[in-house]
């Protein structure tokens, strides 16, 4: 609770946190169409009404043919066929085939009952009105799409805690699943404290600086797929912050305070999250840089994280500890792969042994792969990210990188 | 024009094709807050109204000093100096410094005009009411930001024709530009077509299927940035195709056709298109898999692409052929970096040369690095995609991939 912290490695550090999270986390869901499901986590198991494909179809233009009628057929031989009838896309496919009938049928087509194969057309010539060679012989279902073969009647199409994508959405509405259940998107509250910090919309004093921290938050909660709720400015004073908190935790599933720069206000912030709820604080000081004095506590069921006012440690560590906790807020099973790129270094970059660094990195094409080139500054310069690409880590075991050794940089999100 | 396709390599296809496009480009603009920006292309060069910081200020908890003053001072032999005030945060620093004064100042404090830096509190040493011993000295503009160190004023926040993250747009918001002017998004048609292809809202008959590709389009052009206009469902009809390319092209920056897949639909397809403006259809036929049928036409200055049918095979071409025509359309300079992965295939892989081959791939986590097994299935099967963490791609120059590979894998979007 003092200035004084003691530092804990951001991997264990998020590994702590998450799991206290998942022992009282509490999914409540929804259900919407699936049309607009993306981004979403399925809440349930979500298993196939019907077969799909629910016919066996043609997967070429050509003529259904029984496979076995085909035996033989090559170039020199051709086999003789009597073209009985047309299938038409769309339409049940209402032909019998007797031995040595064919029935023209395009890509997607149903096959006729009697049919079990299909000769590309490409393999065939016509030679009279309802007359054809086939050049080229087909075994049992070559070239068609059995029924079911995509998914059987009752097989899982996406699992409970999938995430749902544009392909997943496809293949429910391939089923005719136009509903889905899914869970509620959390609620993240965002509070931006600080006596010097003034609305965008405003003109600055000397001494003053405009709010960042609440729209880059926002953004960054939208895009993992939180529901932000941007409280606004509060002025450095233990009553508002108290105030603020109790507010918004009627309102949120998770909480986001940028921290006043004052001595007192870093005094009070951890007792005053502290007062909300038990276990209350569990981690007080990252051994990161930057993002050192993040605080990450759990008030009830509500996580409640202390981010560094300046927006360039805010937002660095809001990537790396407020997106995990927000996926596992959704009832996501497994995480979304970060962007990466392999890339040299090429500068010398330091780092105190038992510290990770993010550095903020642009990357240059070369015909030998990636360059990753540091940008350097302080750590308020949130134009030092918006010049770069991504962030490239330097794990706390390790001092230093040389330039020339191999990095992986970590992308921004777009 | 007709069912046999010169089949043009993927890559070169994309590259005349966007050149074209981009030989008529005539972007046009708009002018929206910033806050709702992201994901938007800056229609001009953006400039820093004034510095930032805009004053300067403290990067520590301390003392704002006389630099001068402290030289010399050390565990053993501190400095003394007076207290004759406190920086309040957001608010001007009245405070003249004499020699040997210090004023108290915190992290974003703005510093007093004689001082030129900053002692950090755990150098100190409070003595009594108004004096501390200072151990360690501080050169010029030490632990200090100054004015202007982040941008100037008159620099380049953001070029044009570079896309605005959550970064850019808050260093936009740090220098109060609330309003940017960007390019309008491209309004791209989608239109579905097919005898056999009903809304999935809608029970199946024999013979049918139901419409996917609407959906997934719209969504992925969406998520790269495009306004989707989906027209519906139309049949396999080539006066209908007709009227509603008619109908789009008065609407549409862009139209998009899954095409029918009936014979005479694939004849009138490049047709009709053909019709609507030259030069017209430029490729017609990739040498992919899959997406063999897909037609690359210019239309005065509308792009319409005509996709196969079948929702896996227009899934993966819109990934590679439509998304850069969008990023282009918003005049986009820079084209974001795709999600990559390198890993082990599990399988044999073949292919036909001088055919470039996408594979949907799950992606497995060893000790030794990713593993990327292949989903082998027919090339309609949306579900196929769905089980898919990306997709494989083997060279048009390559005749397959043996087992243990390192292969490049594409996650699909999110």
């Amino acid at each position: 609770m003092s200035e004084f912290l003691s530092l804990v490695p951001p991997a264990k550090a998020r590994e702590l946190y998450l799991k206290k999270i998942i022992e009282v986390l509490e999914l409540s869901t929804e259900t919407m169409p699936t049309v607009d499901s993306i981004g979403r986590v399925a809440a349930k198991d979500i298993t196939a009404p019907h077969p799909l494909p629910a016919f066996t179809r043609a997967t070429v233009d050509g003529y259904a043919v029984r496979a076995e009628d085909t035996y033989g057929a090559s170039e020199s031989l051709p086999a003789y066929f009597k073209v009985v009838g047309e299938v038409k896309m769309g339409q049940p496919a209402t032909i019998n085939l007797l031995p040595m009938q064919a029935a023209l049928i395009y890509t997607g087509g149903m096959l006729p009952a009697d049919a079990n194969a299909v000769v590309m057309i490409e393999h065939t010539q016509k030679i009279s009105a309802d007359e054809i060679e086939i050049y080229k012989s087909v075994s049992a279902w070559e070239n068609t799409i059995l029924e079911g073969e995509e998914i059987q009647s009752g097989e899982c199409v996406v699992t409970q805690g999938q995430s749902i994508r544009a392909v997943e959405m496809g293949g429910l509405l391939a089923l005719g699943i136009t509903q889905v259940e899914v869970y509620r998107k959390p609620r993240v509250g965002i509070l931006s404290s600080g006596d010097e910090v003034v609305s965008p919309y405003q003109a600055i004093l000397p001494g003053q600086v405009r709010d960042v921290n609440s729209y880059t938050l926002s953004a960054l909660v939208k895009a993992c797929g939180g529901d932000p709720l941007p409280f606004g400015i509060i002025a450095d004073d233990e009553n508002k912050l108290r105030e603020a908190l109790h507010h918004l935790s009627s309102q949120c599933d998770m909480i986001l305070i940028t921290a006043g720069s004052s001595v007192s206000a870093r005094d009070y912030t951890a007792r005053v999250i502290q007062e909300q709820g038990s276990p209350g604080v569990l981690v007080h000081g990252l051994n990161t840089r930057p993002g050192k004095p993040t605080i990450l506590a759990l008030c009830g069921k509500i996580p409640i994280i202390g981010l560094p006012g300046n927006p360039l440690s805010a937002y660095v560590i809001a990537t790396h500890l407020v997106k995990p906790v927000i996926f596992t807020l959704q009832g996501m099973r497994k995480f979304p792969f970060p962007n990466l790129r392999t890339a040299r270094v090429t500068l010398n970059l330091s780092s105190q042994a038992g510290r990770e660094d993010w550095i903020p990195a642009k990357l240059i094409s070369t015909d030998e792969g990636w360059l990753a080139e540091p940008i350097f500054g302080k750590s308020n310069m949130i134009l030092a990210l918006a010049r770069a690409d991504g962030l490239i880590c330097i794990p706390e075991d390790n001092t230093g990188i040389s330039a020339h050794e191999i990095v992986t940089v970590e992308l921004l999100d777009n």
